[in-house]
């Protein structure tokens, strides 16, 4: 409710990148000439352009990530601090952040949007995304007492149910009934996708699994959501500040989570025991990723990241056939259609709504 | 095309059955007030009251049919002839649609509308589905040579796909691009909802296997929507009239496929023989299933009778659970799921062409 107050005051400023999203939330019976009173032809193709590159960047980026997790589980197992890994991925962001940072003042000069310096006012909701974010890391590795791996990635697209629900409660973003039967389908058509002869186990899951499932959806739900609002409170803010911030908070919260669990290996083993080629792609990977989560946020939306996301999936999946000699099993091919039917239904939603 | 002239023709006596129909192919703009103008609302809501009986109807003995085919395999093997079964169905068929005639002609005298008696001219397109039903039927017992059972459910979701080309093809009914998009979840939801540990084998289905499934696909559709044809090209004939015409044939045709294929096993062990209560049951149901089909083709059309025998397949999972104790897979409730989005998505594809 405060977001969309503050959003509404902003609108004079910059509310250009927001006018397909708040087209959506007129009538079907605008009339179609508002878009270009909103925005303009040749500044809606390149807000249209930029939301497609960050989505395609974002897309590659999470399908690398998974191929990079499937290599290192064949190289053996995980040996180094989880914690530590973290750590750095977040440092790694704060500095790229800063670097685009340090480019901008030196074209554009320090102004309002783009310097360093916040209020309390400002920052003090920054903590909340990175607090959550780590509850939910944390959780990730302890999830697997109760579920087995291929049972934690079909639970994982609970996500999809959550995000949505969340993203119209707080957000007060409608999608219309379409785009929800749609969402419904990327959620199935996700979990069909990875069925596979023993995934009728995840239906045994004893109730401590699901509870934890159902909480990390909505911790990964709530964090996803909250930083999209915190994004767009401010549209004309520059993103690289903003990250900044977020990142910062990141690097204290995983500091602690150092403290808390690891101390005593770092303090024995250092640092970075344990520590391979393969880790350090994964820390620049999930620093990337990261940095293209943000830039979703600001120029899409969450909705927009959770289609990338299951495309990266299926991108991974057809991948891995050329890189692992994985066999594509039947109930792939099922779940990719209903993916696919599910991004064009949510095209079509977005276009009914318009009208 | 032939059947379009002529069923535009007809229009003034008899259209008010086809007005959602018609309906539908006009554009998004046409005002909604051209219901009361075809049909008044008390009409429409009788329609509407009949094809939900006639399609529940259909639902309902499919869904039977397939659990008296579970309980069949369970009890043994078919002993009995094939073809004297199938005889005996439309038999049956011809002498319920002779009956239900018998009774209107008692109450509203005989009229040029439902007189048995006809023209060639509009006799002559009958034997066309008898004859494509029969060539179906029999392939259907050669079909397992390449393909096994679970195989063979998996692949008759192609009639799914089939029916909606020809039904668009030879009707020339548009389906809007939300239908389309129901129709491919519908055919990959049914898929799901049959996927077994053992599924993938399909994938390996000989060339053989997958041509027949194809051309069984194609003959199935085609049979269903040229009945379709035939029963609506002319509105206002009584549908006891209509069938008794197709079935007749179907007994004539069924006649050649007992002399070409169990002649000897009837002269020697009989017309009855291996005939236990299951088979009668399973007469008795094709019957009235058969007569079900005929009437969805007359007062809703091909794309509602797929949708009430995919639901029904649902429903004998669901009922299987309580009779024989099957157990419910991820997979089924992934299907089911994608199955009732389709189904969603179809009613309001409709509603968003008459709009």
């Amino acid at each position: 409710m405060e977001y969309r107050k503050i959003k509404d005051e902003d609108k004079d400023e910059g509310a250009a990148g927001d006018d397909i999203e708040s087209l959506r939330n007129k009538s079907i019976s605008a009339p179609i000439s508002n878009v270009a009173t909103l925005g303009g032809d040749s500044n809606d193709r390149s807000k249209w352009k930029r939301k497609t590159i960050v989505t395609l960047a974002l897309t590659i980026l999470t399908s690398s990530q998974a191929i990079l997790i499937v290599w290192s589980k064949r190289a053996g197992k995980y040996e180094y601090s989880v914690t530590t890994a973290n750590f750095l991925v977040e440092t790694l962001k704060c500095v790229l952040s800063l670097a685009a940072l340090a480019r901008i003042w030196k074209n554009e000069g320090v102004t309002e949007d783009n310097r360093l310096s916040t209020t309390l006012d400002e920052v003090s909701v920054y903590p909340i995304p990175a607090a959550l974010y780590l509850v939910k890391n944390l959780l990730q590795y302890y999830i697997f007492a109760y579920v087995d791996a291929p049972g934690y990635q079909i639970l994982k697209n609970l996500n999809i149910i959550s995000t949505g629900v969340l993203y119209q409660m707080i957000l007060k973003r409608k999608l219309s009934e379409i785009q929800w039967a749609a969402f419904i389908l990327l959620c199935a058509g996700c979990t069909t996708a990875q069925l596979n002869p023993s995934s009728d186990h995840v239906l045994q899951t004893p109730y401590q699994g699901w509870i934890m499932a159902i909480v990390m959806a909505l911790l990964s739900g709530f964090a996803g959501v909250y930083t999209e609002a915190i994004i767009k409170k401010r549209p004309s803010r520059n993103i690289n500040v903003q990250n900044f911030w977020l990142y910062v908070f990141g690097m204290v919260f995983n500091a602690v989570a150092i403290l808390i669990q690891d101390f005593d290996a770092v303090m024995n083993k250092g640092f970075f025991h344990g520590y391979s080629l393969i880790t350090v792609l994964m820390i620049l990977n999930h620093a990337l990723s990261g940095i293209a989560v943000s830039l979703v946020m600001k120029y899409a939306d969450n909705i927009v990241k959770v289609y990338a996301t299951s495309v990266a999936m299926l991108l991974t999946a057809i991948v891995s056939v050329f890189l692992f000699g994985f066999h594509l099993s039947l109930a792939f091919f099922l779940g990719s259609t209903v993916i696919s039917v599910s991004v064009y239904l949510h095209s079509i939603g977005k276009l009914t709504r318009q009208r």
